[in-house]
């Protein structure tokens, strides 16, 4: 199970205010306690700080390299700051947030994921716009499959984001999330997914018990990566049952550990 | 969703001394709550009660029916206990739990099943005992539908139960489960579910946290039936999120109703 730890991202006031002051301590005992928790990558995000973005990624892969040895996952819809990040990754393999099948942002991203040997995140999404279907979501599977493994990208380095949108919008769209990730994982077994699923319950109150059946829904389906906070022991719980129940925890051993340590309090 | 209301069981301590004192009063309150809390079907076991099933069937069934206006799903091993409840079964269509693939009991109760025009929860078990795999299960299933619709069971009367089995004892025990409910829902999709899932959790700390996610996990694969406890609102509640989630509740207007009622506190 990938599980990406969101915490480092400068849309969060505390991550912010620290990256201002230039607060290294606060960003290091931040991207340690995701990882105590059990992210096994932790995601780089300063895209609100457009002023001096490349910089300030440079700054954050620095300091949290120091601090963690799990990879990252550096998270820019911007080139630059997204090889700042790159080249200055050192531990395993990172991971790119992401790619699309949009002409500009493909033809920008693929360079990087070929030149850092990465993994990515490939979005399901095209010129035309957000997708609404499974089917308009597999159109852009199927593209985005074929041209990355023929620029040489390995299937299993990729990991599909099917794109949640908000079920109080449309009754609909969890839906046509589960089914696009059969979808994938019938027609193509060996890559992997990322996705962030909290938009799934947008405008509705309660939303953490939606988001947290999401993502066990989501599990029992094939979906095997997630961006989230790995410091939420609800969700985390949630997700150590869902694998015991899914058959991937021997002996329960894992499940018995969070039971133990109040996971389910 | 059927939700077979599973308390009016005469292993449970209250029914059996309720039944030994023959007082209705607290049978019907048993029964409206369960209507109330959402079941669809009222489940009248008294099984244990060897000596005097019938008799206790039969007054049973009366003073159920005398207090809710929702089937009942007569639930017996004794094919005279059945008949003595589908014979006084006045409301709707009556749910008889349950036939297998054993050969007396198939011949056993396949007559009721006709004569009383009733639905019937098929379980996945034959002459060859407990399955363990999805492949086991699906033998079973595939000769129970035959056999059955040839007998002019019309398929959206049979409910199929994959059979759960704990994954204390094995670790794979939740994902043959899924894995069968996926198999039934391509191969016979006009079919129905029902069963019990609490199995699963055998043997483990923390049952209601994994019999919960459970229900969640089946619903994302076309799981349709279960019996359980309706009263048991974080079971109920998650329910409803899941119903919501999987795009079954217009508007999420059943998920806004279920947390004003506190289902998620």
């Amino acid at each position: 199970m990938v599980i990406i730890g969101e915490l480092i991202n400068t849309s969060r006031k505390s991550i912010s205010e620290a990256v201002d002051k230039r607060d290294a301590a606060y960003i290091k005992k931040v991207a340690i306690e995701q990882m105590q928790a059990g992210a096994t990558y932790i995601d780089v995000n300063c895209g609100n700080k457009v002023h001096n973005e490349v910089e300030i990624m440079e700054w954050l892969v620095k300091n949290i390299q120091a601090a963690v040895d799990i990879p990252l996952c550096i998270d820019s819809p911007n080139p630059q700051a997204l090889e700042a990040g790159l080249s200055l990754a050192r531990t395993g393999q990172p991971l790119i947030n992401s790619i699309t099948d949009e002409k500009v942002r493909y033809e920008a991203v693929l360079p990087l994921v070929l030149k850092y040997k990465a993994k990515v995140i490939a979005l399901c999404m095209d010129d035309t716009g957000m997708p609404n279907t499974a089917g308009d979501r597999m159109r852009v599977v199927s593209s985005l499959y074929k041209k990355l493994t023929s620029a040489g990208v390995a299937e299993e380095n990729i990991h599909f984001d099917p794109l949640v949108k908000p079920i109080s919008v449309v009754s609909q769209a969890g839906v046509e999330v589960l089914e696009t990730i059969k979808w994938i994982k019938q027609d193509y077994p060996n890559v992997h997914f990322a996705c962030g699923l909290s938009n799934v319950s947008f405008g509705l109150p309660g939303r953490k018990v939606l988001n947290r059946l999401f993502v066990v829904q989501t599990m029992a389906l094939g979906m095997d990566g997630y961006i989230l906070n790995p410091t939420d022991k609800g969700m985390m719980g949630f997700i150590q049952a869902g694998r015991t129940l899914l058959g991937q925890d021997e002996y329960c051993g894992d499940y018995l550990t969070a039971y133990r340590n109040g996971y389910y309090d």
